[in-house]
């Protein structure tokens, strides 16, 4: 299986939000929407900053705005 | 291999970008910047309009403005 997990660089720091991420979708309000492999979703606030698929890497940053 | 395939989304239309696309990540001028697993590079246009990973799909969709 091909889910990533997902981080939010904050700080410097990369915090693990997400494990086994399958879907990530823009929302209207500008967050995205995380949804799991089992169905479980999440919402992050903050801009994507790398995708790394073949390490299984999705890392969002927080927006300072 | 978790590589995906990029597509672009036109017109109601997928269009395959590039195939075997490891890294995802934005430039500064608002472009995204796309590696494929052999290094080859693409940039593509547009704002990510839903990525599956466990489908091994990421699609774009070209902005109008």
């Amino acid at each position: 299986m091909c889910e990533a997990d997902a981080y939010l660089l904050k700080d410097g720091q990369e915090q693990l939000l997400m494990e086994s991420v399958d879907v990530v979708e823009p929302e209207e309000d500008g967050t995205w929407r995380l949804v799991g492999i089992f169905g479980d979703q999440k919402t992050v606030r903050g801009k994507i900053k790398r995708m790394n698929l073949v390490n299984h890497r999705v890392v969002f940053e927080s927006q300072t705005e």
